[in-house]
């Protein structure tokens, strides 16, 4: 496996300080973010490590050079956004950045680009199961055109009341994944892994590397810890970040230790990004910058 | 404290044949439905053992009389519908009903009304808080001036589809109870416990017994296994039953002997009354009937 | 499901005593053993509460007749030999004897036969699979014959040095049950579960309720302790006996709340037969009534 | 075993009327309290249900008379003074009562005398040893010749801060019995063994079952349960209630399915007293009696 | 946070060897021992790397110019003796030496001393507070005055029989902090935090770092192993030492993940310096600084 | 203690390249395989880094001068045979050759030598003793002429169905050592610890620490997972892969760290040599160097 880390920390460096900061510090590889320059719209969002929009073969040559430069690999190319927003005109805006990242990605050789599906959070999973077959079946195939892989990300993206009852992301569960991959079974369409979106949602998160090993294109390695008093006070009705704290890896609740046992079993050989999440190291670039450090200094004990 | 059971699960049975099976069987008391006559709207909803629409002091006689032949008391009336429903119209049937049956629970002499406080299920906690303070200061003052005391199940009314995404009562956990006492602080408002619900959410349900000790007013004894295979599968975002099984008494994951160790602790003296919800045991009277006589058998081991 | 004992325990009483001490205390049904006469060879076993082999409809009439004078059910016939034992011969015997027991259970109409597949103790599974076939085709086709279905109890039969490395019984896994099943596909050919021998061989003894639920004809109480000391000291490498206790219902690691609880939800109704193999309760034959006694006065918490 | 319970729960209950409560309720056996009369120093002391003061063979003849009459036998005399009191001459007066109380089981026929060994609260173990064995020798000796054994409860009297540091009774972990068993290995000196004390002693009270099986004489039934919250806030220096609390059996930790599952197994067959210190079971003598029905039911189990 | 350790361990170094290991094995502070020169009076007690007794302005330059010359900080100055030893003279003079010790560290602008406010071992907590609260009131104001805050460690210095049996540190439990900083709410009062202490004493060790995160000014990593056999054997009412040992981080009970989990979320940033108090590793100086960069290595994955 | 590895998964490795890597990685020492030449008989044998047939003063001082030159020491040599192999003929050859390593480790000046008892895998324990001691007893002897001790690992060699169904080496368990060092009680004779062993077998790995610390001669760091899901299907009858996979360490169920604190207890100060059976390191040389460097960090968490 290839440790990295998650671009999205580092939005005040430029490309080629991020492949710098990787390189020094030992890290193989690292997910780019590539929103639209200009567009945070929540935390964590809204990077541009690669400017997709104007991109181009010479564009990509310039960042194959400093990769080659740095000895750095590029995981993926990540953009999360919700593609099934439910105003139908900004979702479309995301699908066609999504396209656009995939063409970027065939550009820089790169084979991967990480997303969410999306969701519209008023509706049940099922009254939206007939739109996200609309929606990602063309993406998938343009995907599958471009040689190039969708790795989709398990995050509810359910956090706080503005994103109650639904969440912003359907790929959830292994019960959704394999209806997903039952109804779009592309070899092309498949995960980007964060066991820690299993932990606050009470479920195993080792038993579907087993089941879902071909699907699993990339990993992200956060971690959160459960505050079971306050669980106590509020219960699962409550939204998750009530009850829980993304945290760095080995300051929460996932067991590294098993989890690269069975990943590696698995025959996994993929990337495995670090996500800095943890509101107690985001003071300061210093302090983001220590996060990624420790964190790769404490998944070098199992990778 | 006094064992008894609800007697939604016997609605075949005419009140005297509830009352001298409840004798017959050695409970002391029995949680009488009250719900207006012919309408069905639910599972467990619907039953009539006291109609209270046409009370007066005559009807309320020959109630009195019968538990007197039975030697059975009445631990306390019940109904549960949904004062909160969206429908303000639908709402008001219900405040209504509840009015009603304060009332005859005062011809009764019996003390105390159990039912839900109601939820709007498709808006947040906050969104509906006002209503919900609106519809229940007029029902609170009116118990009061009854003399009667209003228990609130703290049943989250979550379990399929249809009533997703937030339930149909709002009285689920301890930090919304906290807010419910602190905005209506009468001492005739308080719970009708039921340990069950928190396993399912997760929560601890032994604390609150000593926080909430003054406004527990009724306990339902009911059960829930959590099915961890089906959990793991689809997560806590899933409609509650996707994971978890309603089940008697012993049968699920309730520690009850911690359960009445904490509530003799706190000087509870009130009723236990075993709520049948357990599909495996529904299919025929007589099973129903086994399903008491087996949760009493089973609870005597701790009260 | 009817509550039952396994008359083996109570060698010295003839099957009037039996009958007559299970309606005493108020069992609903006995599995009454049914070796040849004169035949004990390991404990618990040679018991003769049914003499099937000079069976005739007169016979079957006088134990129908007993059956009704005392208002207890027979659960199932049972008899458990080797049938796959190395010498062929004295294997031939004991299939000849299932099949008297088959026949005599026609005559009963008691529809139930529980026994062992049996095993080469010396041989692997793989190694004895094709005698396995060649043995149980042709007495599950005499129960199809005679309307009767086969429980095989999932004991290793592995417990002193005796009976090592292989035991006397193949049936012991999900892995091989499905094999059997797979092979053996008839509607007569199930099991006799005991959760039990789950517990030492430290598998999930509630999982396979789910997937063999159509093949669970009849149910074993027996409960056993591991001692942690002693499995310390000896490994799992070790004969079974060496480290954990066979002990009756509710003094031992099975959590018959859970067990009753699946074992319910999974539709079971038939017969859960307490099985008395706990030496501490073996001294006389009023401490083994004492240890039935107990036993279906704990199972009662649960069914 | 012989389920039983503790005389001193009942103390305006004469001699006889505790026989015929006994009796009543099931219970095979009573530890009959022989405290001196007038003598109340501490809750649960003081209770005389046979005054030995001026005991002999007519008295003693009355009360065997009584104990044919209502089918109950004594399980022991109880008397649980501290005989290494600070003032010797306190001491002087328990030790001499103690050799009263021996006598009389011997005139009784009953065989055991139940007693603290006491001790010096002020003083550690090992300061005190000299005088534990000086006072103890002759008392063992007395036991000795009157054909009467002597179990000594292990329980640490110290509950609260009138009892700090050290407790008024050496005699509680395996530790400890080991060097008394040695230093004074009479065959007459043995344990009343309660494993309640244990649970918030965090000691393990199945292994010294085995370790010990040849000195148990004699067994309380009684349960605790530790607040983990309390605990946290004071930790185990505090004096123990105030992070624990006595429970009737099956109300507290004590796992009495894997108790009596050991101590069947290691032979034990004597008495099982249930012994009453749950404050919220004390508000009446009907809910006392009360009290000791459930525990009786409860221990039914499992003996 | 900012890992360092404390100078105890290290007492054959001289101040400038102590720090220029600290320096060169990437240790960022020290806690600094300040006892009086020739008094070691028990084990790690006793070390001068400051000696405080004639320090002046010109001692503190040669100090400064030293940390400034190994780029190494003072996380603060420690000194931990009895300031309520039974004799009242004795304890006076520990007072003496903490107030010169806060003089050091003011002139040193440390701005921080840690040490134990002292108990009367053979007294109750009760009976020594009037005497804590005349004795520490002063000390406090003279901290206040150097503008220098205290940190006292929740040690309960019990760990052998000449300890017994109240040990010699009140300050071991949120409960009585609570009424510590009640009593002199001085925020200069506060806590160097050793979260091993609380393993033996069966506390949580996460909860309290919520509530008294103003509180907490320095912070102990150690670590201890409760052996349960031994546990199982003399229970909690013997000295500590009889069931547990101190150990290095990572080779204990605590959970370091966890704990810097919380730590971080409640935002402290101040000193966390290892404690060696592991005899396994006391053998030599080389094992003793094995055991700091060991410590440090482990330290790192959370840190 | 001193960190090294097993030189086995590095057989396309000289020698001196062995102890170049280990050198250029950190390791202390290497265990170093003497197999003889040609002879690979099963996975992880057949590798000879000291071919000791033809080993004289001249070969010992090659191999010293190449110690000294890469500062790496031998923690023993190893030499893993079935010495008590059904075959007679091919047992003595295995025979022969442990005396030559024995002979080769004097010559080293090494002092320890790694092996298995054997096992005839078709007999009891019991059934071979003798023969146990009468090939044993020559070779400890054998070891004490030459100044060298036998540490013996504690590898049941029962991984699949061709070592059903005993294994091949008998000392698997602390009841089996008990009684190889009553009859064989020689100081020459010890263990090579290998903890992983211990899990699969459901034994704790610590309790024999302290029971056998001075029979513990070197330690292999191994790792093991138990698959529960896998171990639910097939229960402890299988053979053992089927429900268990080797792991590197702290990719298994070993508490490293608890193993240390103990280790570190009882005064050990010896090799612990990490052993690499974790199949998805294996695929390459390179995978297997970085099987051993991963390994070595996470080690150095805890010595």
């Amino acid at each position: 496996m290839k440790l990295g880390f998650v671009s999205a920390i580092l939005p005040e460096l430029e490309l080629e300080e991020v492949l710098a900061f990787a390189s020094a510090e030992g890290f193989e590889c690292v997910e780019l973010m590539c929103w639209p320059k200009g567009k945070a719209e929540r935390r964590y969002a809204g990077v541009t490590h690669v400017d997709v929009a104007p991109f181009d073969e010479r564009g990509a040559g310039r960042v194959r050079w400093l990769l080659d430069e740095h000895e750095v690999a590029i995981s993926g190319l990540g953009y999360y956004p919700n593609p099934l927003a439910s105003d139908p005109a900004e979702a479309q805006v995301y699908v066609e950045h999504i396209k656009a990242v995939i063409r970027a990605a065939q550009l820089l050789g790169v084979g991967l680009v990480n997303t969410f599906v999306g969701r519209d959070q008023t509706k049940t999973v099922d009254a939206q199961w007939p739109r996200f077959l609309e929606t990602w079946r063309p993406i998938v195939a343009c995907a599958e055109q471009h040689g190039v892989r969708i790795g989709i990300e398990n995050c509810p993206m359910l956090f706080t009341g503005d994103e109650w009852p639904g969440g912003r992301n359907l790929a959830t569960s292994p019960a959704i994944w394999r209806r997903m991959f039952g109804d779009i079974p592309s070899p092309s369409f498949g995960l980007n892994f964060d066991p820690s979106h299993f932990v606050w949602q009470h479920m195993d998160y080792l038993r579907p590397l087993r089941e879902f090993k071909d699907r699993i294109f990339h990993v992200h390695a956060k971690d959160v810890r459960v505050d079971r008093d306050r669980l106590d006070d509020v219960g699962i009705m409550a939204t998750p970040l009530e009850f829980h704290r993304p945290k760095l890896p080995g300051l929460g609740e996932v067991n590294w230790g098993r989890f690269f046992s069975v990943l590696s079993d698995v025959g996994y050989e993929g990337p495995v990004c670090v996500e800095v999440e943890d509101r107690a190291y985001e003071g300061s670039l210093e302090l983001r910058k220590q996060a990624l450090r420790q964190s790769l200094g404490y998944l070098r004990n199992f990778a």
